[in-house]
């Protein structure tokens, strides 16, 4: 079977690295000459617009994605040619901040209050009604903290509008949040779904630093569940998803959703029974899905701007190295390691020795998360 | 780091596997256009005494094998320029079978009564001394069974001297076994050594069908570990290696050792914390090892000339595919499946639906080797 993927990165690299075990065969298109997941299928260099590219996704046996921000119209084109898993439709959905808060909220999900900032008179009112400090974000193409400012006072608000007030925009409120957390789930095209346990998330500067199928108490996971099974039913998704979460009390709100594999369940590689990249290949594929269940308990911790030297960290017992093979560049994601015990009690005790991989802030934070032990 | 690999059959593919990861690059050398590791490194189809290949090997960081019958000459032409691990001498130690056994004795390893026959008067005396059944083998270049015959008769003699006499060869008393296992090691250039759980293992015809991390009687484990040390350190071992051997009562009897990654190990991969694959490719790189503890209980079924069509068995929960990509062809080693479960219980009452997948004989020894779960 042969699986054609829009883009080229890392999310690309892990899923050709767990569909080539299965005999599946790669057809991988990125205008980016070094993209890392090149060497691990047939790599076509052009542009996803590209005919010569399509006419080559359009021979596989499905196409799928390692990014949200494909072209909907490409997307609509390539799906009448060949299963495009998730649809352009799902995809679509995830792209603007807004129609995605606006689903959310349609669906009955708790999220932050939001706005529709238009204009820069749009921006005061959102502000006033919202209050401060409040998040001014792009409603289209923004990842990893890109695109969007906080907002705490009026010189903020001149600052954002200057920066960002050429693209449509959304604020949305500051949420006070004991933790993040978000739910990674599976679908099939016959409606069979799963959900990996939730991942606790630790972000800094918009980025994803830290992540792991930590503890949480106990009623939160069957919300989570039920969250992502709303959203994934009404887009009648097919693959994998990550609804982001952010967990006050018992309650839970939805932030945003990625409609592909995710890096904040990265950790079910070595973790789980069976990792998100192989269930995101089963689903578009139409084969059964694996088991979701934890295997012991794990944290991730990413690597961004460059890798560090590896030799001294393969010296813990169950740390997982994965570097991307991708050139050093600041604020770049280039590579993650995840550290994988047993059980709670023992990856406790492995996890300050990751101190010099991550800060002492989020050591302690991981620390504080494992509990007792 | 790049690694090169004379041989590109599943064993390169399934180091590649583990080496992509970690940001290792390969260079894998084959006579074969469709081996099938080819599509996970540079692949540079070639005779392995070529030198436009060994130029290349040459260039890459270390050099190791898939396959134990390289060359010596071609090796160690090899190991001038760049390190090649394990070295020369340690294939050229498991590449014939009557020096593979003197070494056996001279370490002191009990192994099955064996002669060396250069005549047919050799072959006679051989079998007068150690007495029918025996079984007479090619010294060299036998794998899966290949240029193997039993002996139980004058006839099988004639037969054997007719069919093998042009060869080397060596007599082998048949040994009366509890069991069949066999001891996975790695070790550093610096001597670090680990071992995994034993294998148990079952062959019909001379191909390993089925092993697996399972259950052995206490004292056993300790003592193929004190085997495998000795023999590595006095080959000064650099790598993963495989000692096979036959239990009966507290007795163990070596039978042969692979220098390389070995397919009585493949249930690593989900069934350890580090896999054969990877520390193999730790140690060669001079990486620090990973830890061998297993994760729960695996057993793995080979698939032998055809694979069958995976969409029944993915649905068993812990089950891994493997699909070399190879094409179908009688006898050969196509792909396998490892069914992984939290413990030996869990993995007892998964294992009967192997059936379709496992002969009946096999499903009952396994049943059996998993004991009261």
């Amino acid at each position: 079977m042969k699986v054609g993927i829009l883009g080229g990165g890392q999310l690309a690299r892990m899923l050709a690295l767990a569909g080539v075990p299965m005999g599946l065969e790669f057809v991988i298109v990125d205008p980016k000459p070094d993209a890392c997941a090149a060497g691990l299928g047939r790599f076509v260099q052009a542009d996803y617009t590209d005919a010569g590219a399509l006419d080559e996704l359009a021979a596989c046996d499905c196409v799928t994605c390692d990014f949200e921000n494909v072209s909907a119209d490409a997307l609509e084109a390539l799906a009448d040619r060949v299963a495009v898993r998730p649809s352009a439709v799902a995809l679509a959905a995830a792209q603007d901040r807004l129609f995605e808060k606006n689903r959310f909220a349609a669906l009955g999900m708790d999220t932050a209050g939001y706005a529709e900032v238009n204009s820069r008179t749009d921006l005061g009112s959102a502000v006033e009604r919202l209050g401060v400090p409040a998040v001014v974000k792009t409603r289209r193409m923004g990842y990893d903290g890109k695109g969007q400012m906080v907002l705490r006072d009026g010189e903020d608000l001149e600052l954002a509008w200057r920066a960002l007030g050429e693209h449509a925009l959304i604020v949305e409120q500051w949420v006070e949040f004991d933790f993040e957390c978000a739910i990674t789930a599976v679908r099939t095209a016959d409606g069979d779904m799963r959900c990996w346990p939730l991942s606790r998330t630790w972000h800094r500067d918009g980025i994803l630093r830290l992540a792991g199928s930590l503890a949480v108490p106990g009623g939160l996971q069957a919300k989570a569940e039920a969250l992502v099974r709303r959203l994934a039913e009404d887009l009648d998704y097919v693959g994998g998803l990550t609804l982001e979460l952010f967990a006050h009390g018992d309650r839970l709100l939805a932030n945003e959703f990625a409609p592909r594999v995710h890096n904040s369940a990265h950790w079910t590689i070595e973790g789980a029974v069976c990792s998100q990249f192989e269930n995101h290949l089963r689903a578009v594929c139409g084969l059964p899905l694996g088991a979701t269940e934890a295997r012991g308990m794990a944290a991730m911790v990413n690597f961004i701007g460059r890798m560090p030297a590896p030799e001294a960290w393969l010296k813990l017992p169950g740390l997982h190295w994965h570097d991307y093979g991708k050139a050093a560049r600041e604020g770049r994601k280039v590579g993650h390691a995840t550290l994988n015990a047993a059980d709670s009690a023992a990856l406790k005790s492995l996890a300050p020795r990751l101190e010099g991989l991550l800060d002492a802030d989020l050591l302690g934070e991981l620390d504080s998360a494992l509990g007792e032990g």
